[in-house]
């Protein structure tokens, strides 16, 4: 087995089992996970040892695998019916998810071969979202200048999406070409996203960086501090409203005040033509205990939870916010980069890539 | 002794002795920390076992206290001064700490005895703050209405000044008249304050209450969830602008950007009208570890620290931030509510009414 941290893989298949780095005790441990069964796999999905949009998707579609490979032939798709659904609704708000699931059912049922299309269909999803990362990076040369200083929200590299991530691949590729960039790294408060994983990720790639509380961010854009903001999604409505981590809208806001400019980097599957506006995504509201407690590790090395709240207070934990498509500087995907307004045309290209294939396909 | 919780009472001078509940270990255990000189009083102020621009202050000028009691007579000046410079530097950016101990080391300058008069002129300080604490709250009549939503930053409470603070006074007096207000707590990250002691102090009022993580409150704000923001400061300059918590900025640029009413309610003392601007006032850096670890009850009941970040990433831990003048709807004082184009008129008050009390005394 590759190092999954040197290799930069979050998630692999390899002969029914689905292998994955537990994210929830990184950086302090590197755990693999390995899930022979699709409800296993939701749970890894659930409970977030898992996470990211991309890797939510890529897990959803070999959870959906596991799920027709364990079916038996009478009931194939009762079964397979059951875990769709069930796969769909273990994270609400992404939308690579539901994309995924529907894509590898969808393949298995047109074919006379389920069980293998299925498989071949979730590869087919989970390389197609390296190729996209590395696209994205690409894109870098445009956005981002020499000695750039760019805040990232929640975590959006490598553990996020197959490849080097989506917002995080701009990063990467940045500091490849040299452009002497500084990341500052929003905490990501309540799971702490940023302050372990993006940290992690960046320790790693050994670009420079620095941890910064979520609100902390406004004072240094009035400094003139932060040249570029750059987030991933995790549903993007026709009109360009995006859903993200809780607290994107708020760095969204300052960031135009300040004259910053705000992109959104996404895999196409992040991208909902069918969901009209930000009103019509659905927003995961997650326990209160992720935002009362927190774990880390204590000084012999233990992995501790603490609560660091008044006790008998409650919560509210919105995972996710809706981030209005005005103040989003463009969206960068494997296409390119688009403004709101423009995303029409990428929906047109997309059907019309997506058509030729099919048709190269049939 | 009174119970200091029911009481309402964060510091207490008795006897050369100053009593000071420890914020630090706050909600979990109410110690009371006493010093009996001003060095340890010092540290009591920089390591944040107290905090809160009111209760810095009224801390200082008991330590300046300390030092003309135990200053021998001959060698009293040079004490009273080397203790005064010391005082003021254990946190730069709170001007009540400076205001509070100048007064003192000023009243006892011009005094026969100056041993005595410091100590009249502490308690003099900490009973203003205290009738100041009240006419801020009277002024929730005109900011407040029923069923109000209001989100606060950091502490402003009891713990944070003599009496019931500065915003959460207006918020006490909100529920003592039975709006039927609700409260969003920001954490307030690093340090937890809004998590810990302002969900405190409103558990112990029974004023319903929720924490949320602080970049949530735009989210919140965007779904008409906020009626009023309100939260304290650290210094006021001449021209508005306004140093608080860190974070305090962001929430200003989101609530103007909702249409959701931003308040600053503040002492006196805070007011800074020798400080042209907000660039001229001194902003705190803090201890990375502040951001990189936190601390907590683990299960078992025991105060625990743990790293909350990945080990070797370093972090940015700006105490405070200055918010533009022009994000602020209105300042709370103990002379009622004023624009900033107003603060002006409010210093001419102050002087009339300092230099009436002159005459007065005199």
């Amino acid at each position: 087995m590759k190092d999954p941290i040197k290799s930069r893989q979050a998630v692999w298949y390899d002969k029914n089992t689905l292998f994955m780095i537990d994210q929830s005790l990184l950086p302090f441990e590197v755990k693999i996970i390995r899930t022979r069964d699709y409800r296993q796999t939701c749970l890894a999905i659930k409970s977030m040892l898992i996470r990211g949009a991309g890797t939510i998707g890529n897990v959803g579609a070999f959870a959906l695998v596991q799920a027709f490979l364990d079916a038996p032939k009478k009931n194939l798709w009762t079964c397979a019916d059951r875990a769709r659904s069930e796969i769909k609704a273990a994270r609400p708000t992404a939308r690579s998810l539901s994309y995924a699931v529907d894509r590898v059912y969808e393949a298995a049922k047109k074919s006379k071969d389920p069980k293998k299309t299925a498989l071949d269909e979730a590869q087919k999803i989970f390389n197609e979202d390296k190729e996209a990362s590395k696209k994205i990076g690409r894109c870098s040369n445009r956005l981002i200048k020499k000695n750039f200083k760019i805040l990232t929200h929640c975590n959006t590299g490598f553990l996020a999406m197959a490849g080097f991530g989506t917002a995080l691949s701009i990063v990467y590729q940045a500091h490849k070409a040299k452009k002497n960039i500084f990341v500052y790294v929003d905490e990501t408060r309540p799971r702490g996203q940023g302050a372990l994983l993006t940290a992690f990720e960046l320790s790693v790639a050994k670009i420079p960086h620095q941890i910064i509380p979520d609100h902390a961010a406004a004072y240094l854009m009035a400094k003139g501090k932060i040249d570029a903001v750059i987030v991933s999604a995790d549903r993007i409505a026709a009109n360009g409203d995006t859903a993200n981590k809780i607290g994107t809208l708020e760095k969204a806001v300052v960031a135009r005040e300040f004259g910053v400019p705000f992109y959104v980097a996404a895999s196409l599957a992040d991208f909902d033509f069918e969901c009209k506006s930000g009103e019509n995504i659905p927003i995961e509201k997650r326990d209160e205990e992720e935002v009362l407690y927190q774990s880390g590790q204590d000084k012999d090395g233990r992995i501790k939870r603490i609560l660091t709240a008044n006790p008998g207070s409650s919560a509210l934990n919105y995972a996710f916010d809706v981030t209005p498509a005005k103040y989003i500087s463009g969206f960068v995907c494997k296409r390119g980069i688009f403004k709101a307004s423009d995303l029409g045309n990428l929906k047109i290209k997309n059907r019309q890539a997506t058509s030729k294939k099919n048709l190269s396909l049939s």
